[in-house]
């Protein structure tokens, strides 16, 4: 679809004229657009031709993105409000070798850090969530676990100093692909491969700034489920428990295909232009479609059978190829809501630092050399350039996807005369030496059997893992679908379960 | 995305005069297009741009395209090979008010009908596949269920003559969106809205032709195993047994979910320019997308963790926001393969067609009303005219999807004190009654448990309201995950678990 681009050089100069970036997609006046939503008909057609609303409201949606970014200048601003900010002059090394020369941490707080700095709960967020977990008296709106924190409330504020950063990479007030770069343009596409390391490492740059040399305990959930284990395994003097709610040990290959999809369609919208989006209008179809994708992995399907059934939105019209049915509306509107408000750059470099984690020692060890290496070079300034050579390099095998020889493996193509059983193995030993620097840590895994983004299976490998790597101290809870059939967002609604859980295993 | 449209009408006309349609996509010989991928650069920026071969390929691709349909004329070609053609003058009348004035059916067949033509066995099909689901003397490719068919095989051509079709719709030979209307065009998205009891009233008219009064039975996987239980209800005295394998009684929000983005990631392809890419470049990009999150819904997790785990695709290379591990190549390579080998329309036509499915008896009822009301009409010659009132006007509802007030649905935007448990009905009364006609059969129900896109608990939903319908004949076999971790390909695959339980079935 990025022939798209082509266009763009192709018209007349006046049609090109407010081209300020190289990739810059095409605006038309609404007038414009409208005009071309209207449905070619003949007199002679057997049957009438459909009309497509979804498709004229993002037409419009384009038409007034332009207007606007024409009206108030380019520059995009993602926030969920008032935060504090934390700023480090010194470079952060990235795992894959790339390098923020400076970087920004945005924060907020809830509850009073003791005399000894002993009480700190570090709380580790998801994908797409912000910094704002609960009100605070410069931003009062309601935040993502707003019932879960305060006094008395799971993390306890008369007992816990409770932080919360913005991950970097994302784009509410932490360093990522939308912030500045030393040339003075965005990073785009230019910000460097991320891990979900990366993130600790700043998350602990914070740390060492506000002078918590150990936290009292680290909780996360869904990304944030990663990254509680990843700060136990990277820095395990300065973590005291640990939570890790609905998270993984390492993605499965369900997982980053989910998220391959919504990479996928989020970098064919012609208005993403490889990244340079930010002087134009966003790629608010694609990232409209990803969100969709994403919230068919959030929910479960008996909980869908429920809330909404087969009911329509409209019984009274005909069915259409837009949304018709109110399931199709809700994830539209999901779509809708989210695509403006999050970085689509964010999203694709998040999303792959996810697909990226695993905590088994031998990807542990590779990154680590690779790390020395590149902190070698960083004394000599010469991280970016060597970069160069190798981080723009990969180009798709000659030969597509090959079926791997292995007799459990049956493509679709090639029916077979039987299956055979698929044994896996239990937790990889690989994993349970990663897993090693947690043995003495006291630990809380909870799984949710209706999950199909992060399966039950995922934080039963946690907990087992640990086990086997010797650890007495880990518990693990799996909420039956007799409990939630909320799927993956059940760590968002369910206070009772996971609220109580938390809460129990941190007094 | 359809802004582009936009940028065709803005051209010089230099660059335009090749265009013969309305909603003609852009063209660019490849050297432009090429020209595009480089990346931007700057000496100073901290880290090198990414790269993006997995871009470079789509926009590679749309210029090869570009010019085969210049070199070779714009008739799209879907084919699976030689066929039989059954040709009706006779109009067909939809359930949502459209007609077919003529239609085709394109079909084959394997072993011999008897004397009494008692023996044929309607094989139905899923969304994509054709007719070939074996061999023929005209076409030796292998087909689709090709060792489930043959002497002594499940579908036993010594005692069967076994006929499969195309399902109407479709592309591959029966009349479908691709197919040309009387005016002499494509019907593109004037093609009406198609039920799955269209499709099979389409090939009950076969039938007539070939004068088979009664099936020895109809057997159906996945959109055919809906096919196979709406041939029963439809025509109860004209099916002896049935097969519904991986099928359902009525579509779940979570398929409906899964086909949707599929719908809207194609719909946004700006080369879909709503249906009307017949003389131009096919939406592939839209296809390909479409195709990855399917295929995402036919296979299940545990099989992926075994075949790929995180194997990456060049461990010697970068990560990239291309696809790098193995799972994303193979979902690449799987959407590269499908997305010129089916027409984008149809995939729309046939995936609603699914959604819209519902043996309740209160939809049948409304149906049975609609369609005897537009029986009427069709005789004075003005449904399309009426029509035209009606299938265009579906607009989304001014205020979006509001959460419907009940005390068991919490949103996630919402926080609930704590989650109440949800009890689904066990099957409907209104189900009960709408697969009243099939209280006499002999019906054999397969589910696999690890299917996600049509779950076994709608396989047991079937079997289950069979029973409560008065059936005492019915089978119900479900394949646990120490069967296959197959998930909904499992039919097309498990020869010894789904072929034998045919067979025995059968026999």
């Amino acid at each position: 679809m990025s022939l798209l681009q082509g266009a763009a050089r192709s018209l007349p100069r006046s049609l090109r004229a407010a081209g300020r970036q190289q990739y810059r997609p095409l605006r038309f006046p609404l007038s414009l657009s409208r005009s071309l939503s209207s449905t070619p008909s003949s007199p002679n057609s057997s049957n009438p031709a459909l009309s497509f609303p979804c498709l004229d409201a993002q037409d419009a949606k384009s038409a007034r993105l332009s207007a606007r970014s024409l009206q108030s200048g380019p520059e995009p601003s993602y926030t969920t409000g008032q935060h504090e900010r934390f700023h480090s002059d010194e470079p952060l090394l990235l795992d894959w070798g790339g390098v923020l020369p400076q970087f920004e941490v945005a924060y907020e707080t809830w509850g009073e850090l003791n005399k000894d700095r002993s009480n700190a709960i570090l709380l580790q967020t998801g994908l797409s969530a912000s910094s704002h977990a609960h009100s605070t008296a410069a931003n009062p709106k309601p935040g993502w676990w707003e019932k879960f924190i305060g006094p008395g409330k799971p993390l306890d504020t008369d007992k816990y100093f409770v932080i919360c950063t913005n991950v970097i990479g994302g784009c509410y007030g932490s360093t990522g692909p939308s912030s500045i770069d030393l040339d003075g343009k965005h990073y785009a596409t230019r910000f460097p491969i991320l891990t979900i390391e990366d993130m600790v490492r700043a998350q602990f740059r914070l740390l060492d700034h506000l002078k918590i040399s150990k936290l009292s305990a680290a909780v996360g959930s869904s990304m944030g489920g990663m990254q509680s284990l990843a700060a136990g395994v990277l820095f395990p003097e300065r973590v005291g428990k640990i939570v890790s709610i609905s998270g993984c040990a390492r993605s499965h290959p369900y997982s980053i295909a989910m998220r391959h999809t919504q990479r996928q369609v989020l970098m064919m919208d012609p208005n993403w232009a490889r990244g340079y989006y930010y002087d134009s209008i966003p790629p608010h179809s694609g990232m409209k479609l990803a969100r969709e994708i994403a919230t068919v992995t959030y929910r479960s399907g008996p909980e869908w059978e429920k809330r909404f059934g087969r009911k329509r939105a409209d019984p009274s019209k005909q069915p259409a190829l837009c949304p018709d049915f109110l399931i199709e509306t809700y994830l539209d509107h999901a779509g809708e809501k989210f695509c403006l408000e999050y970085d689509p750059n964010s999203l694709l470099y998040i999303s792959k630092a996810m697909d990226l984690f695993d905590l088994g020692l031998s990807h542990q060890l590779t990154m680590k050399e690779q790390r020395a290496k590149n902190q070698a070079k960083i004394a000599s300034g010469a991280v970016g350039q060597d970069a160069n050579n190798t981080s723009c390099s990969l180009t798709l095998p000659d030969q597509p996807y090959q079926e791997q020889p292995s007799a459990a493996t049956p493509s679709a193509q090639q029916p077979e005369t039987g299956t055979e059983t698929i044994e896996l193995e239990s937790p990889p030993k690989d994993l349970v030496a990663g897993l090693a620097p947690l043995k003495d840590h006291q630990v809380l895994v909870i799984g949710v059997a209706s999950d199909i983004l992060f399966p039950a299976w995922q934080q039963r490998e946690i907990a087992e893992t640990l086990k086997l790597a010797g650890n007495k101290k880990v518990e693990h809870i799996e909420l039956g679908e007799d409990l939630s059939l909320f799927g993956h967002d059940t760590f968002l609604l369910d206070l009772k379960n996971i609220g109580g859980a938390v809460q129990n295993f941190l007094d």
